[in-house]
């Protein structure tokens, strides 16, 4: 029943998009699509967020299990990153691959640059990052992750772009920070920051492009880099932050890019514990521990801040809690299906939309009064990444 | 020679996208895409951010003196608010006008509603807002600024959308501030704020949503509603904001809605002083002032908060000014052309886009080398917009 349904919707959406290429049907606008992974079918839906609708689907992506995707800066293009190495240029518009590689044996996220012209992968084997021509996904720089004496390359984590046509990424088993500068597409300006922490498994930039942060594994705290100060270097924070002395057992690493920032706060999954982590951003000092129903995974801001949305890992996988930002407590609980990977919210945060990958469904919630606005079929859903997505950095 | 060049521009253009209509040309996204305000001509170009081209003009838009303009969510059409209360739909795909309606006498600008559905334009004559289904343009509501004992309307002013559905704006006559949540948009419910100070004359949102803010007129001083708080209500903040006592000559009102927010800060353009002025988001205290060239109009900060621009009244309008917000001074001093009226910088702030009315052109510049990247011919230029204003708030 559900696939009949989907492949009605995607002939019919298919041959609404295919029509703009020559049936003489009416163009439409790209700030309001996104795409779904169908991890399992390795596979990706393309969606509208006005209609909330399935308007087609892509297949032959390969293995999307943990895949992400970026967006061109006209909103035309998702680069889809795959487990496998591939990277996949899907055009929304018109509802099929445009263009696609395996450009490494495994491979673990991606990014694009400023000014959208070039999409960068980082790799765990071999590991390093390659950085792409985004029209053509011609290879134009590669970075190998050599370090010590240069006869190991270590796994590439927390790749994100930054202003300056720069991308920074962190290498899990030297336990660096890299930044490189591709101003110069093909000469790429690496600086590295050495002895960071040990096994940094993940990090972010945040909203404002200004700090890069990298969790660790290996130990407790953060690494922190002011890429505004770089000549400061990379300094240790939340020395609290981590896995801890006990040890607890940690049913899924936290996601470290999803880290939300509201206002002054940022706010981070705990390693663990069921807890959201509150810290002021100005002196990276934690000021508060909120209680949450399980292991925080994605801890997101709706985008004016006021709301942060948390879903967690198995066994608390098939809840999603809000915590108002003002009250500083969690003020509403939700059962949006069993095993939710990912939500997103739509640009203005009016809505979000949460896949749920066991009960094979996209459901969108409104923001303001949580009533379910919309149920789509989906199979195995994993990741939700919208067109909004091009013009912000970090993401 | 430059009128050729627009019209073949115009031509080429005006294939190209109408060709997605029917005559089998590619269709293309909508993120890069804007339009500049031809305030002479009544006419908008439609421009590519990416090839940094004028892809098309529309003509037909009727006094576009101090026009302004906000995007439907799917990115596909501009609604233009012009003087004399013409209120435009252009698709920008199909560069044409899709509807037009005048709405009011004498009209100053308007917004867009959180979830994109609904377009309100403040009015000066009849003084209100009246609110309109995006889609259709159908009138859904008229909000008369009625004040006093209810015979007179004021002008409205600094109108802008704020989550929730809400549309927030001042009343000039009256010294109000009045809220409309528009969740049922023919039944708005308006919460007002009475005597929060003397002809607030322009207002605007937070980019967080939060906090609304009123330039006096009357008085020095601004005013401030936290609308997460509203049952606080309005307070003067910055008593020392304004002409001030000596009463300096005022070539022009500086726009409030260019005010700047990065990171922690707010920067303002003074009154009359050649000044900006630095304020913190959480007191409302004035930390700092940085001496600039001239009067300041639009101050505006770089999407990623390191790079605040600043243009100028006349006699100074012929220079930029861009701060740098880590050293709090100003870094560069830039002359763009005569009459420089505007400027919009690109999603991810790599480029900024500046309009010179009276050389007729916009020229693109690079934020971090500062260099020359285009020069478009335009006549008459003045406001600049992209359609990346879609996804954020107060826009």
């Amino acid at each position: 029943m559900r696939r009949l349904a989907r492949a009605a919707l995607a002939l019919a959406a298919g041959a609404l998009l295919a029509g703009c290429a020559g049936s003489g049907a009416a163009p439409r606008g790209t700030g309001d699509l996104g795409v779904v992974i169908e991890r399992a079918a390795g596979r990706v839906q393309v969606i509208d967020t006005t209609r909330r609708q399935v308007l087609a689907t892509v297949p032959g992506l390969g293995d999307l299990s943990h895949a992400s995707a970026v967006f061109s800066r006209d909103g035309r293009y998702a680069y889809v990153f795959g487990r496998d190495g591939g990277l996949t240029k899907v055009d929304i518009l018109l509802a099929r691959i445009d263009k696609r590689i395996v450009q490494a044996g495994n491979s673990i996220g991606g990014a694009i640059s400023q000014d959208g012209r070039l999409v960068a992968a980082q790799n765990y084997e071999p590991g390093g990052v390659k950085v792409f021509d985004a029209d053509t996904l011609e290879l134009l720089a590669d970075i190998p992750a050599s370090y010590g004496d240069g006869s190991r390359r270590s796994k590439v984590v927390g790749l994100a772009d930054a202003p300056g046509q720069r991308f920074v990424f962190s290498l899990f088993d030297a336990g660096e920070i890299w930044v490189a500068d591709l101003t110069h597409p093909r000469q790429p300006v690496v600086t590295k920051f050495r002895d960071i922490g040990a096994q940094p498994y993940d990090g972010l930039v945040t909203p404002d492009g200004r700090h890069y942060l990298a969790g660790l594994f290996g130990e407790d705290g953060v690494a922190l880099v002011d890429l505004w100060r770089p000549e400061q270097g990379a300094r240790k924070i939340l020395a609290g932050y981590g896995r801890g002395q006990e040890k607890l057992p940690v049913f899924k690493m936290p996601h470290l890019r999803g880290w939300a920032v509201a206002g002054r706060q940022a706010y981070l999954p705990a390693v663990g514990r069921h807890e959201v982590l509150v810290v002021d951003t100005a002196t990276w000092q934690e000021t508060a521990r909120i209680k949450v129903a399980g292991q925080p995974v994605f801890v997101i801001a709706r985008p004016d801040g006021r709301q942060v949305w948390v879903n967690f890992a198995f066994p608390d996988n098939g809840r999603v809690q809000v915590i108002d930002t003002l009250e500083q407590k969690v003020v509403k609980t939700l059962e949006p299906g069993r095993a939710v990977l990912h939500l997103e919210f739509t640009p203005r945060g009016e809505a979000v939309w949460m896949s749920s990958r066991d009960d094979h469904r996209v459901v969108v919630h409104d923001t303001a009064t949580f009533a379910r606005l919309a149920e789509l079929p989906a199979d195995s859903p994993s990741g939700i990444f919208f067109t909004s997505r091009a013009a912000r950095t970090g993401f």
